[in-house]
């Protein structure tokens, strides 16, 4: 069998492209995060969260290390300006809510 | 920190409840698989698939060495019968279509 194109395992082994990553967090249990978000947490340069308490729960939990950083409706217009900078300038930033899929009516949205 | 009822290092201690799983499989990038569908996986009797060969490549990539079985729209009759009877005698069985979430459209409605 050749490489299959869709190897969860490549994904952890190629670099990881500059951009916004947009990571779904479990709603319920800690279990249903996916292979690949958690991948993506752990090799984007900083994480942009709602509540950067309650996902250090979740990194803590998955023994990820990366910089976390504030980024919800009292502050997103400000924090969108310095997240755009650092994405021009080539950065991996991933954005999480408290739960779930960000970029609707969640935090995120705005930068979405 | 007490035990959190979340943790998911948990669920893959615990002894797996019989019953009847329906696991999401990914559709297009095996890393989104969640941590979760593959501990279903891995720990049930059996599971009943959409299409085998589909299902077997799916397990190849994770290690895992469950049994499986078809379970499609030209025997679900038969098989739904045969994996009720299971249930009531205990069993765990997981229900997988290719891609997706099973039970909608897809094989598996007839079960649930």
């Amino acid at each position: 069998m050749g490489p299959d194109p869709n190897d969860s395992n490549e994904l952890q082994t190629a670099p990881l492209a500059p951009g916004l990553y947009l990571v779904a967090t479990p709603i319920g249990n800690l279990g249903d995060i996916t292979l690949r978000g958690l991948d993506v947490l752990r090799r984007v340069d900083r994480i942009a969260c709602e509540d950067t308490r309650q996902t250090q729960k979740l990194l803590n939990h998955f023994g990820i290390a990366t910089p976390t950083e504030s980024c919800h409706e009292h502050n997103e217009h400000h924090k969108t300006e310095s997240i755009i900078d650092a994405l021009k300038a080539g950065a991996r930033v991933a954005v999480v809510t408290d739960a779930g899929m960000p970029g609707i009516s969640d935090p995120g949205s705005w930068l979405t």
